[in-house]
């Protein structure tokens, strides 16, 4: 039995998310179909993130379990040629086969683009949140700086009680400015249902002074769902990457790292 | 008569240009037909430059002459509200009647994409050659400088026998390296049918090693478009902005100026 870790890659706007659903195209689906092709039907997919509809990533980390390895430096080419141009592996590496892409992973990033311009942008459509008014981003630094830290985030997540617990720690938030171009990043242990987009849009809120940056505290403090902003559009939201080893650093750069 | 002047981007994707043409879907077209919607159905629309099917553009320039004004700031949401999402005004000036977008140009500026990694990056698709072999930026940057200056670039286009003359003049032509994202940024007085790809694509070649930087200002001399490489895929450039006034520096960044 050979097991390898895979990063992969996918521009999810085409896909109704990662995991494989009945009659619903799934991103789960097509690496399993590429894995088959590859190593036959006997061959176990687990992706560590269920990224939701609409939603991106450029690090998501999938492992496969095979009887039947091939050369590891082969893989990469060999499933994208069966896979959509869309979804693309990055690279693959053989790890031991207690390796669990899910349960090992000791933090993980996302980020969330918005483009703050009176007009949309075409070359801007597909991977950020278009937003008109001027978004005051000293307010949203000050708002973001309450999240960071251990906290229970029930407020900040739709569905909270289905969690076994709501705690979680944010490590980063990082709030960086390209022009117009606005990118949020953030990184934890753990991500409840929505709570990145539910976050972002709140500090959306915080830049549009509809609410004051000290809010974002009373609001994690209330745990009421009620009390947070709406929830970000999928189509801004990319999986950046999922981290294994402790970090003293976290990515602050959408792809050109 | 009122004359307004445009700046139109586009991802041009699924476009077979900027030109109307019988049965093609251009995006002239479709913006001749938002005008209609707006103006009615006496206006003269005039695109700067005929950018070719899958091109994108940033800046393209448009002027429209109506004898039905409406006011200046109401102009792009106006029109982009009967545009497709992937054709977008971003602003509007009032302009003298005698303005020409195409002839009062003194200077264009386009930006070639190339994304240089062992495998492709599905959120680079739309707007990137992707080149998995490793290329050699410095051979590039100095076969670059061969370019730069009036010359007869007749070796460096399609069709070039058609134009009047095909002398041109390159004021700048810059390599920025963003990790594996190279950029060619290239601004002249005017460019031949053809001219921005194939010179990509023989910088290319010498990117790859398979010609001399040296080359490039020889194939210059022979005139010999048999000599220069093959033109890149139009995917990966993008009409970045045209210039009116004399400028001292040229652009040098995609979208965050």
């Amino acid at each position: 039995m050979s097991k390898y870790k895979l990063i992969v890659a996918y521009d999810g706007t085409h896909y109704e998310g990662w995991q494989k659903q009945p009659r619903k195209k799934s991103i789960e689906d097509y690496v399993i179909r590429a894995c088959n092709k590859i190593f036959g039907n006997d061959v176990e997919v687990i992706g560590a993130s269920r990224t939701d509809s609409g939603v991106h990533a450029l690090g998501q980390v999938v492992t496969i379990e095979t009887l039947k390895p091939i050369r590891t430096n082969k893989i990469p080419l060999a499933l994208n040629a069966h896979l959509p141009r869309d979804i693309i592996v990055q690279s693959a590496e053989l790890v031991s086969n207690d390796f669990h892409a899910r349960y090992h992973a000791l933090a993980k990033t996302y980020v969330y683009r918005v483009y703050n311009q009176t007009t949309p942008l075409p070359q801007m459509n597909g991977t950020t949140w278009h937003r008109m008014k001027k978004i005051d981003l000293d307010a949203m630094k000050q708002a973001a700086a309450y999240l960071i830290g251990k906290h229970d985030f029930m407020a900040y997540s739709s569905n909270g009680g289905a969690a076994r617990t709501t705690i979680r720690t944010i490590y980063q938030l990082d709030i960086i400015e390209h022009g117009p171009l606005i990118e949020i990043f953030i990184t934890g242990n753990g991500f409840l249902y929505n709570m990145v987009r539910i976050i972002v849009g709140t500090l959306i809120d915080v830049g549009f002074n509809k609410i004051k940056p000290e809010e974002i505290h009373h609001i994690l403090e209330s745990k009421d769902r009620l009390r947070s902003g709406d929830k970000a559009p999928a189509h801004g939201l990319t999986l950046h990457s999922i981290h294994y080893e402790s970090l003293t650093q976290y990515p602050t750069s959408y792809i050109y790292d």
